[in-house]
């Protein structure tokens, strides 16, 4: 499976626990994965775990350090400012995303974390991965709640 | 103690311990603490575990909510964007914070995260409280690591 592949997989399963469908995955410069997760504020009653999070931390925690140095992190939805911002911090090398967050996304949307000046390490970034599936998860869990 | 003194408590605690010298404490609408820490980075090899980020998801976890409805977050430092999202998601109702943050906050400075029309929920924002105080046990760690 690829990176994205195993996000959607993981966005999927969140769905199915009630949480916002929102997959995530850190790979290193092999490809190897070093974390998955899927979105888990419900469950954790923790604003703050985003699949983002969930991942970044835990592949820092796998490596014994909290440099991400080289790895990639891939994700159904485009990153909030929140969580962009953890992955400067953690120097991750690449995000890859699906869908585009216009009104929560921090990357190509609202605070555009990684365009301010004051950003010291400025991933690259690939959006519009698997688009139409990503988003696809997210409407259709949305309209289930209507 | 008050608020500050506690965040400037686990600051300097925060400094012994070789951490950037940051201290947070959320207390609720009656000024008791929920959680207090300071940063953590090191220690846990987690880019993410800024003094603020420890103490909203600590502070949610006691209370069982991710939300953190009336509640005052209070930091030795000016939040950086992703502890200011952060306080968001989690729906603090204040923010008090010490020393200015020219180059890394994201309340007053760079990505400015109450400001963009796409932050659905605002904390009151109070800076500078025991501003000189809490710079100082910044100014004299990095002083020390030159």
């Amino acid at each position: 499976m690829t990176p994205i592949e195993i996000a959607l997989e993981e966005a999927a399963a969140a769905a199915a626990r009630g949480e916002v469908p929102v997959g995530a995955v850190v790979t290193d410069e092999q490809g190897q994965v070093l974390a998955r997760a899927g979105n888990e504020v419900e469950a954790r009653h923790d604003a703050a775990a985003h699949a983002e999070m969930l991942v970044l931390r835990e592949a820092a925690a796998r490596l014994g350090s909290p440099r991400l140095t080289g790895c990639t992190l891939t994700v159904t939805l485009e990153p909030c400012p929140m969580c962009a911002q953890a992955a400067s911090f953690f120097r991750v090398r690449r995000i890859v995303f699906g869908a585009y967050d216009p009104k929560g996304g921090g990357v190509d949307h609202g605070a555009r974390i990684f365009a301010a000046s004051s950003c010291h390490h400025v991933p690259e970034v690939v959006g519009g991965v698997r688009e139409q599936d990503c988003a696809a998860l997210l409407r259709h869990f949305f309209a289930g709640r209507r």
